[in-house]
């Protein structure tokens, strides 16, 4: 049995940067745990790429765990007998949240390639509309890894009011030259699958089922350290300890990358990874850093960063210059760097001391909280 | 009008690693200045990935310098009114030498890839089979970046009576899980494209232009550093100020992987591009190493290693695992770590701290080998 989607849909048209509106947007969510009465216990996560708003328990997508359950559930570090987790699916996102492959209620056929380009921004928007509805004033806080990082120092840019805390986890502040690189041959590999058909793929009851493979594997291999793949893979072979002398499997990293690949594309739209790379690739609050100075020197938001030491993807140097910039701000900055060779995947992963330490920090914030 | 291509082809069989022969095989090959009456100032240079013969003067394919146009001709490093220089397409490519869109001489039809997986040890057997040829016993050196350096390393341990010194630059004794992640993802690309019709796209009159045009820009990433990246395109947007909000190229960046990408197509076979990533892939000489290690003792090889600060596609590191290897054996080792951002790259670019050492190397060797 499929699961309903919880959601809501929106009454006003939501205004997106690209100056264009999203009229009766639709944003689907979980939530867990119990919001108390004084609505002050209210934590919003913000899921990254490849996410979805299944971060707790089992998820109906994949039928394994959540995304974030090693972190989000009854003691542990989210602990959701405290705290009341809301994690919604982006805008632009294929888990019913509207993205491109949903219905254009304007012109009831699907959006395919005529959804608008959306942003960070417009995501964060969608999710404020979203916690209006449930009536909550301020978050106790806004946490998330990679792009949902970003869309966490967005709530703390543009709506510093709602937020008491801000837990930004191996992030930027903008998507770098590589970065941007790695998601531009993505895109030209789904673009290039004939069976894309110019994003009207679905209505041709098909998928452009290898490029979005290919995207997913170049984007896998970013989220790895070299000394976890040599650690995990080396150049062990998959079968035997002899070459095949084919373009066969020959070694188990290949094998383990085609797997990524191919598992990927059942539980992913391609057209909603064009879009939300492309979102990931506008992000640049160093544009707005004149702004953000003055803005910064004013707002008591907390922030706690995270970062892995072995993230090459969202190295620790572009974090430190954040805390440089916050700090002149005299903003209320921590920040943490995990020694682990596990890479940028490690937010995702059983990282024992980041998830002490995110224990403590929520701790002690439920304290300075109740002294506000 | 179209130059002729320089070849040879061998009366012999050419045995290779599989267990197949290789017959009639053709090895296409430039040389630069002149034999000496000793023929001891021969020196041969191995070409990388993409490399071919016209490593000096102006390429007849591209019709721009050759690929190492910098080091390789009169009074430059690799000095070609001292030396003798000989460079010959790798077998498996398509530049002359035989490769999988060559005609197989037992069929009269096109390899494609009916062609047998060739190794780096195959490529320089054929190497060997050319010096013969050109009755050349012994190299004064051979020099070799990326590809060509493990083909350099390749000569020493299976022909080490036949080279005088070795210069393996920006290179490893083997390809890491990474590497070889970043080649199958490539050839994944490819082998996706239905244009590449399981290998016999030529025969169809179409080429896999898309499929290896992103292969390229996967590969294209990997050779270039994170900060040469961000010195020199940084966020750089390629049309005015403003984002394009379509999925258009919006950054240099983008713009500029495009190019190498579409370039590459013009210039490069397909399947060639198979066969020799995977040489590079099977290449491992730690496999070999207990018997290296007796080798190695007994001769009386020069060695000089160049590495690149900013190369993370062939870490300084992995060079340095050989230099203690090779110190273990007593082997007249040299190793120079040249500072750059420039990264993978850096072998072929001007840079002149490198141009000095090797022009100074060259010409200790040259006293050297006269006292030998």
């Amino acid at each position: 049995m499929k699961k309903k989607i919880n959601k809501i849909v929106f009454e006003n048209d939501l205004k997106l940067d690209c100056g264009l509106f999203l009229k009766k947007c639709e944003i689907a969510f979980e939530t867990y745990g119990k919001l108390n009465k004084s609505k002050s216990n209210a934590i919003f996560i913000c899921h990254a790429l490849s996410g979805d708003q299944y971060c707790s328990g089992i998820s109906p997508i994949t039928k394994k765990n959540g995304w974030w359950n090693e972190l989000v559930g009854p003691k542990k570090p989210i602990n959701t007998e405290d705290f009341f987790v809301i994690c919604s699916n982006v805008i632009g996102g294929c888990q019913g949240s509207t993205g491109p492959s949903s219905i254009n209620p304007e012109t009831g056929k699907r959006y395919d390639l005529t959804f608008p380009v959306i942003t960070i921004s417009d995501m964060v928007k969608a999710q404020v509309k979203l916690i209006d509805h449930l009536k909550i004033e301020k978050l106790f806080a806004v946490i998330g890894g990679s792009m949902g990082g970003m869309q966490a120092l967005e709530w703390g840019v543009s709506f510093s009011k709602r937020v008491h805390a801000i837990i930004p986890i191996a992030t930027s502040y903008r998507h770098s030259a590589q970065n941007i690189a790695f998601h531009e041959i993505g895109r030209q590999s789904i673009m290039s699958d004939p069976s894309w058909h110019k994003g009207k793929y679905i209505d041709k009851r098909t998928k452009p089922k290898r490029g979005l493979s290919v995207a997913r594997m170049i984007a896998h291999i970013t989220y790895l350290s070299e000394s976890a793949l040599q650690r995990k893979f080396g150049r062990n072979l998959q079968k035997g300890q002899k070459f095949s002398y084919k373009f066969d499997v020959d070694f188990q990293i290949e094998s383990y990358l085609k797997h990524q690949g191919f598992s990927f594309v059942d539980r992913f739209d391609a057209n909603s990874y064009l879009y939300i790379t492309k979102a990931m690739d506008y992000f640049d609050l160093s544009v707005a850093q004149n702004k953000l100075f003055k803005k910064f020197k004013k707002i008591k938001i907390r922030f706690c960063f995270f970062t892995f030491s072995s993230d090459w993807l969202f190295p620790t140097s572009e974090t430190k210059a954040m805390i440089k910039f916050l700090n002149s701000c005299g903003s209320n900055v921590s920040f943490v760097e995990i020694e682990t060779d596990k890479g940028h995947d490690a937010f995702l992963l059983n990282e024992i001391k980041f998830h002490k330490i995110l224990t403590g920090f929520l701790n002690g914030l439920k304290k300075s909280a109740s002294n506000d």
